[in-house]
């Protein structure tokens, strides 16, 4: 009947239940209404189990039984090295896909993950789950409506408590495209304008070790959008203080700013000044909102059949920003986006 | 055997899953580490049927299936006149004992609950929640730690977006019992120091038909304390920008404020001046983080075998404070709190 | 001819020229457009010698000089016992007087002294500079616009870096009548409406040697203004990070804040947290703005013929409310403020 | 005598009362502790009789009346083009200079006042004001005592509330180097680093009519240091909610910031969130403390025979690094400041 089909829930399965997957999966079980979590998954059987056990769903032996299912949809959570293979294969079994980004490091194949999603006309979105963050979506908003007038100038900050260990930055992709796409995807977000110069200065800061493989832990970037408008984000990969994320878009009638959130609103005055906490340790805490928010959009969209708000073209745009600022740090002048462009 | 002991949750029985019993019973469903929802139940058997099909535990039929069963701890969150038999039950039934504020509006009834309590020596504990507030604790911890020195003012602003049913106010003890109570237990707890005198003036500002009951909607109290601080709260039952919820204290050395949270962190600058968004709408949002604190800290305490940090005399201070200001407001006097004490 | 006349400055005597007395000569000379100091005087003539020199204007060596010149207008600024002899002369002398506050600490004496302006016809304006402050001014702004709609609670702050000397006290009339005063302005100010009740509480907390004097160094008080708004004001001698000055209006649609400026706007964030700096140490520096718009009222009134915004009644009220703390804090109730005044 | 002259006033000379050089002239002679207005000249000689009688101080009619006088220092504050002559015959006579920016913008020109002042061996000042406002010194002391660690990343925004006349950008030598020029300085002076490369990106956005002149206003450039920090400057000549400067350091031990002062520290509170003023509208109210202090920074070097705090080499680093802003801009590439130093 269709009424009840309106009202039953999106069952979600979960690919992947590390530390991000093991989040996603919580949050579908208990804090999305209109979704249901319906299975779990992880190469490393174990993980499934315990999580599946807390969560009270079933933990898939195999991925056959994730996508042989009557899931609805899936949650691509795993390893970044297995999205591309598992989101032809999540469009090739009709499921609509919520993928973790990044899609793929490759544009190549970044591409051919996105034509199957294409081809077979599943609703997709990537995790570009800042988006969702009410102070950060204020800013959007404050464009959207006006308030602010044509964008001018964007300030982004996003600077990380600590770094990550070495490993991890051997395959990521390095600083800009592991975490400064973020920030290429917040300033198209916050613009409405498209990317076509990136100018890229980095340096080794924090740990020197990054140095061996070629990345950098500090880094300024100059945007040029299609309209005009001019982009400053800076990316640190360890800050004293704690997790940092600002954005802050200066148009032609005003200003809108996201500030970071503090610990706690307590405040204590002495003789030596005035002392506040600092910001919330990491993503995880500093984001939650946002990740519960980015599920709902998810949901909604898939049950009312409109475009989920975070889809092919915003996984495939900040790759290329980011290819073009690794370039333009290695060759030292401005790079052109187009020049990271493959032929289709 | 101990360990395995050790690391079993305690299970929690909710009795009571109305509005703020269905909330205890989903945040020890799932955000409260080393909890488990044992049973929920409710007088009226549908609402507890639905809260446990959606948290999969067992709907309780009676009060004696919680009372008679293996669960090592009951949550009151009934309707008030029902708290003090319930207390005794659970007494009774040697349970650990949460109970939602107030035990009772008379303190005869509330001596006989907290007796029952004392006498079968289980853990309680009373749920003023508003101490487990990380802002409003970083000001007792500024006091305890001397960085603020020695109390000498205190302010407390508690402000509601919008006033209750009147018929509410009918039962609920009014303005002072069923508001205030929660700062009052603020004062103590931020003070360390108990209550001796109260000055109480109110009025009717914000919905007329409160005079009816006798009842104020908006006043204004001076505490004095047994250290000679002095306090000073004010309630309103409206307040158009939202739930406002400040505490201040000023000490020999320095002071301590605990401010509003915003509904987010961003801000808007134009030719207007800066615009930033109003509170977070009302005592569930605002205060989430108290409530699964609150709950840390008691599974803590039972688990441990420590005395809960809110006990017995943290229930009955504020009412004999509550009775004292509704007196002082009647007769245009300040009162001794020790005129309220009955004899034991 | 009216044109010159028009722009003829207000040719203004300074009586008295210790600290404040100096400050507004300073003022005079120099930041008020339209006003020009035209002579000093003060009972210790060296002072006054001192002060000409430095401001290159006349220092009469006698009262007389000041009354039986061309002055335009006068400003008492010597001790506060000569207040009311002073006034008398300068109305008689048909001049335009400023008085720092207080007139007199006896009603009767005020109504005296007043009573000879009202006879002489003479423009008049009592020293509450805090009514010029921008920040407090906009308070009352936002009542009188009618964005925070009427008035129901009122919170008020004030307090000093560090307590006067003794000697100040002993004739200063205490704690009621020598700093909250102001406070007791500042409630009539913001409000619009008078005070009909008070009930005081104080303490020593800060200096003990207070005492031996009958006064008090920290207080909290309750205002019962005639509209039903209620007031609290708190006053401390010493608050260990600098002068504290906060006005709040809480109404039925809304709230108008005057927050503490801070010393500079920078800030420093650590992973001890953010440090920001504390308060401008004193009156001077604080409320230095408000001085300047004072003395532009003042003139701006004198020249245009209308009558000055803070006048006799404005004198007078504030020390019968203060009269009435007193006799609240000694009797231990609260007091009519009609039982204070005088028949005329 | 020794005494005598030590505490003697500086006299100091002030060449040209336009807007700035009367703010100079008003500050000297009424907020300067220790120095002394002599006197003022003006090519337009109404101009200064006007300064002149209303401060007080001789109108001198020629320019040697100011070379040949026994002032002990002159404060150039004429029109740019007239700067480097006078610097010169400053330092023939003998006279402590104090000049407002820029000395030239041709370098060679700049090099030829510098070289004369140096030969001279007289104190020398240039008005790059900013340094002394508290809360971007605030952010300098920061980095100087270590505490915000070795600088990685920096941010300054300069916003004007409106943009200047399409005639003095003609001759201003446009953006980078009659605007941007400030924040130049201000990036030296908070890193203690020296610039070693520019890249430009700007636009025009605000105020067409600039394109005629080939100039932007709306820009973003980063900066690199010598020891590797990354400076991002943006500017735009016209910001709705006005003037806005704000400086940021970040550092391997923390962060430290200087953001905008309010027009005054009210806020209203209502359902539609919170307001609060916009900042003060121009430099002269934003700034003034900084001029203060300028001042006396300068009177207190000449005095004690110490160096001025911003010399010679802070007057001519700022011009190199706006060069190679400009040919940044023209030439769509980073450029080594090294590029634009001519041969000494």
């Amino acid at each position: 009947m269709t009424a009840t089909t309106a009202v039953a829930p999106l069952r979600i399965g979960v690919i992947g239940v590390g530390r991000i997957g093991r989040m996603h999966a919580e949050l579908i079980a208990h804090q999305v209404p209109g979704a249901a979590l319906g299975a779990v998954y992880d190469a490393y059987e174990p993980a499934a189990r315990g999580v599946a056990t807390e969560l009270r769903v079933a933990a898939a032996a195999t991925l056959e039984e994730i996508f042989d299912s009557d899931l609805d949809a899936v949650a691509i959570c795993s390893s970044s090295d297995t999205h591309v293979d598992l989101l032809i294969a999540a469009a090739e079994a009709s499921k609509a896909v919520f993928c973790e980004k990044p899609v793929s490091l490759d544009l190549g194949e970044l591409d051919r993950a996105l034509g199957a999603i294409d081809a077979a006309g599943v609703p997709f979105q990537i995790g570009f789950n800042r988006r969702f963050d009410p102070a950060h979506a204020s800013v959007r908003d404050a464009v959207v409506s006006g308030v602010v007038g044509d964008p001018h100038l964007v300030r982004i900050s996003s600077r990380d408590p600590a770094p990550p260990p070495l490993d991890y930055v051997k395959s990521s992709g390095g600083l800009f495209l592991d975490m400064m796409i973020h920030d290429f995807d917040m300033a198209r977000f916050v613009t409405g304008s498209e990317v076509v110069e990136v100018f890229a200065r980095g340096a080794v800061r924090v740990e020197p070790s990054f140095a061996q493989v070629g990345d950098v832990d500090t880094a300024l970037v100059t945007l040029v959008h299609a309209d005009g408008c001019l982009t400053a984000i800076d990316n640190s990969r360890r800050a004293a203080y704690g997790y940092d994320q600002r954005v802050e878009v200066f148009g032609s009638e005003g200003m809108a700013v996201s500030a970071n959130p503090r610990a706690h609103t307590g405040a204590v005055m002495t003789a030596d000044g005035e002392r506040r906490p600092a910001h919330p340790y990491f993503f995880l805490e500093r984001y939650l909102p946002s990740y519960v928010r980015e599920w709902q959009a998810f949901v909604e969209a898939v049950k009312t059949g409109t475009a989920p708000p975070v889809s092919t073209g915003d996984a495939r745009a900040p790759l290329v920003i980011g290819l073009a600022a690794r370039r333009s740090l290695r060759e030292g002048r401005p790079v052109r986006v187009e020049e990271e462009v493959q032929p289709a």
